[in-house]
């Protein structure tokens, strides 16, 4: 760190908003055609250069007239004209109305010269083997025509700098013949991944060498178009200082701006950062944020540069935050209105670091319709958070307490993000996944069924999924049940011939077991009790004489896939689960799911989904071994 | 029409929505790289295939432990392990850590067989000259170590079918592994056009032979993509059976749907709809509705098929209600949040037709931030309605009256219209339109001075703009003002001589004036009203010896363009016009320009945006003849 420039103190984020606003990463206006101008903005005003109509046009089948000939006429006193001719629309008028004279004329043709009214066809009657039309009705100049220009007139101001150009500004476009439009560029943007142990999606993972898949990359690159840009993704060379160098300089020769994501990792850090310094300059690094605070702004040669952190839920809030509203600002886009929504805290939220908290949420609908905003951390390595939560809240640095109900801001991960039409939690279930599988919109934490039932108590999801032998008692409404079978998932063939979790006491196995949250690990517990009860031990005591009852996993097919990897002889699960990954299965016992709901929101539209999807619970059950109603 | 089949009654907007769901225009699921995934749909589930963390992983940087040998450890009395090696991220350990051994691991390596948790660094100190290190704190199995799988494990739901791949979830996919993605596929939408009087934008108009560009067909097009479609422009091959025939059965192979549109006219209709009775089957034909009345819905070959009304407004409201929701159906796109506005009307408005009405308004926020409603009526024909107007209001058949100040939902034209950040509206002026190009968002409605103080009284507008004498007396906030010239604009050069109002009377040269609610023909008239009096004359019937004084056009350059193309000896405009178009300018006065603003939106953001550029007045005056402060 010694050759660093220094920094003594963490910037604000207001500073970092500034820094950020110094760059330029303006692109060039660009020119294109119409067919393409969707969604793009006009760089320049668009005034009209002809008249829209051209031409003076009837606006009605009938006869061009001229109105002064009609003068007093009614039902009762026709005015006779003599018909010189016809004139269809798309065709130039060949004839000339005189003193008495008409010419039929359909809508949108061109009024003939001397006419300068046109009289509707229902107000006319032509009289038998002559010429002559009867008139039944007076008009003055001008009646049933649209003169030329009337629409738009050649020298008006159209449109200005900085529409968004939406199909109703392609139609005037069009009516005004415009076929290519000079419109913003849209800023080029250069995502460099750093960080040796990040794999690109599709490419070989080798989890034993502690390699992860690259997740910033597109995550970015999603986001810089989203936000109006072109994303361009550089391969990752390596992080040693030449290939850095590299591979940095050739984005910023490239691009209007240069982000750098991916490792969490100090040295691959490190070797952005002396790049930086060497080909560009540093304005400011680290900013007084959680998540985001190893921030980079600065030059890159000619073009901008930011350096975003590691986890991908730090890279995608610092991003949203402080990045996408100067790529907008560059190319042009208004944020959508939809970049935010207003709601209410669920919970109180105390803080107390000093630093500005970019704070991730989820969103809840309640019974009013109102929007419940509560707190998802799960910690900034985890990917999950980025679809367990919706967006972020900004806490201040000197905010250390936000009560319930308290109004916030959320702002989005991304302008299109929805809140969950159905937010449900607890016991993860595979036929509940299923049902969830014919919702439209739906969000399923699997917090397990006893964190589920507390929350459910709290008042926070829509429903919650309980299995098992539950203590709490919750005001609810249960939707629906099932029976799922569970017991010991064992290698294929049950080598150590296991029989029961009696088996594994005090033997030379290893079993895997489920989190102490889960109803699975609520009825190995409560097997475990009738075990001890029957032999008449002490249930602790019991428990801790199975080797590997403390080893707990969270997801339902985990320790499964343990005793396939051969880590594991045996791990709790369920029947389907062994038929899945073909396991052997040891019967242990059947247990209940229920589908309770939040009882003031039974109504909600998608808690009515939910209950109208579960009147097909059957099919679901009868794919699903071990399931029964 | 007696060889159709015959609809005895229009069909009501419900049945039309009934019939277009009847079809089908869902398309085939296609694969995609996750690189071009995001805004598309998933068309399955996704399950995570592997455990993310794919091994249990240092959340920190420090020594990897077995966290018994670190039972009592603290700052007084720290344990002392044997450094036996070190793990890099990214890369396989080949270290083993047995009792009262360590090994130094950086952040995001892989935890080494053996250990089973992680010390940081902060807490430790390498012992000079030896292999030891003194560890200072206790440990529980598992500290510092986020476990294979607990961010995602293998087997869990990651996401559900229907999701819109947004960045975040674009991230989750990453993490995954995911390169490609089973997404629901985009319906192909052919647009044909009809209409032998429609020209494409871009190639040359005879508009004496009333030909018009086609608007309908790139507008639609722009509303397709928009709504989740591909669309596919094809050719017009005229309005001939045979032509319409062969085009629109092509579009019916290739596209889920057909539209056609673009003509007003009754004999392209009548051919389109014979083709549809003959090569395919109509379900509807006429809806209740206006406008929009004659859509008509059916089947062409496989495909599906609506005939959208030929003016443009009527065809983007019509795509927009009942055909935008079935592409985005197919397309599995919900509809954006911002589709719809609520407000109040603006004003009261009478209807009686029986039908239910698509009434185009515009969208004004007044000073509460309320979104105030306001009708626009300038008849289907209008291409200018498109970007005067923000979307319709559906009125019900039966409702023939609504209150100023009822509570109405706006459908936007398009997601992504906005309310104009200013309402202008008034007095057209190129110092006015110059000081709007600094604008971000404003809409100014070339109503005429008369009409724009009318609307201001009514509490419409923010601001308008006013030239000339005026009577009304309305409150108001002067924001700014400047004077310019106007006169007479004739033929370069003046061949006939003309030094003012007084050689056009009596004389055999033709006037194009401006319209009466302008401040120009305010002027004219206040003019005419001196030259009169001066002889002592009636003001009435001296105007009335002035050929053409009775013959008005709206837009300020348009009485300038009749004398350039030689059909008017002299008209009233401002001397900026005449050097703008190279005619000679006949000076007869100046007048005030005034910009006004409603009293009660000083504050709003849109007018003190105006304010602010208006200090820069100056700057815009000196590029203008004519102009001055």
């Amino acid at each position: 760190m010694s050759d660093r420039k220094q920094f003594r103190d963490l910037a604000t984020p207001a500073e970092a908003h500034e820094a950020i606003a110094s760059l330029n990463l303006d692109p060039e206006p660009e020119t294109v055609p119409l067919a393409e101008a969707r969604g793009r903005i006009l760089a320049e005003r668009v005034d009209a250069e002809l008249d829209v109509p051209g031409f003076d046009r009837a606006s009605m089948d009938g006869y061009a007239v001229r109105a002064a000939d009609t003068f007093g006429a009614d039902e009762a006193n026709p005015a006779t004209l003599t018909d010189v001719g016809t004139v269809h629309a798309g065709s130039e008028p060949d004839v000339f109305v005189d003193d008495g004279e008409c010419a039929e004329i359909s809508t949108g043709a061109v009024l003939p010269d001397g006419a300068d009214a046109v009289v509707m066809i229902e107000k006319t009657d032509e009289v038998a083997d002559s010429d002559a039309v009867e008139i039944r009705t007076s008009l003055a100049p001008g009646d049933h025509v649209m003169p030329a220009g009337a629409d738009i007139a050649a020298g008006q101001r159209a449109l200005g700098p900085g529409t968004e150009l939406t199909p109703r500004e392609i139609g005037l476009l069009s009516a005004l013949g415009k076929d290519e439009l000079r419109v913003r560029g849209k800023p080029t943007v250069g995502i460099v991944s750093t960080g040796d142990e990040l794999v690109r999606p599709g490419e070989e993972l080798n989890s034993d060498a502690g390699q992860i898949y690259d997740v910033n990359s597109y995550t970015i690159a999603a986001g810089v178009e989203e936000a109006g840009g072109v994303a361009k993704l550089y391969p990752h060379a390596g992080d040693s200082m030449a290939a850095m160098e590299e591979t940095l300089t050739t984005a910023a020769d490239e691009c209007d701006l240069v982000l750098s994501s991916g490792s969490t990792s100090a040295s691959a850090v490190d070797v952005v950062y002396k790049v930086i310094e060497e080909r560009g300059e540093l304005l400011l690094h680290g900013v007084s944020v959680k998540p985001g605070k190893p921030m980079l702004i600065g030059r890159l040669e000619e073009s901008a540069y930011v350096g975003l952190p590691g986890y991908p839920v730090s890279a995608l809030t610092i991003f949203r935050t402080f990045v996408a509203p100067a790529i907008r600002g560059a190319a042009g886009v208004p944020e959508p209105r939809t970049a935010t929504v207003e709601g209410t805290l669920a919970q109180e939220e105390r803080y107390s670091e000093g630093r500005t908290r970019m704070m991730p949420v989820g969103l809840v609908e309640d019974e009013s319709g109102e929007t419940l905003v509560y707190p998802v951390d799960k910690g900034s390595g985890a990917t999950t958070s980025l679809v367990e939560a919706d967006g972020v809240v900004e806490v201040d640095a000197d905010t250390e307490y936000l009560a319930a109900g308290e109004s916030v801001t959320v702002t989005l991960f991304s302008p299109s993000v929805r809140t969950p039409a159905l937010l449900a939690l607890g016991e993860e279930d595979p036929a509940f996944a299923r049902l969830l599988d014919r919702l439209r919109s739906s969000r399923f934490l699997p917090v397990g069924s006893r964190e589920g039932l507390r929350r459910l108590r709290d008042g926070l999801p829509d429903v919650a999924v309980v299995a098992g032998p539950t203590r709490r008692e919750v005001d609810s409404v249960e939707l629906g049940s099932w029976e799922r079978e569970w017991g010991l998932l064992v290698p294929e063939g049950n080598p150590d011939a296991i029989d029961g979790f009696g088996d594994l006491v005090d033997a030379d196995l290893r079993l895997v077991n489920m989190d102490s949250q889960t109803g699975l690990r609520a009825s190995v517990d409560a097997e475990l009790d009738r075990l001890a009860a029957a032999r008449d031990v002490d249930a602790r005591e019991f428990q801790g004489r199975i080797d590997g009852y403390e080893f707990t996993l969270k997801a339902h097919e985990s320790p499964a896939r343990r005793v396939l990897s051969g880590k594991a002889d045996a791990g709790v699960g369920l029947r389907a689960t062994a038929e899945r990954l073909g396991l052997t299965f040891v019967p242990v016992g059947t247990q209940t799911v229920r589908v309770r709901a939040n009882p003031n929101r039974v109504e909600k539209a998608g808690v009515a989904d939910l209950k109208a999807v579960l009147t097909a619970i059957e099919d679901v059950l009868t794919v699903l071994p071990g399931y029964s109603a």
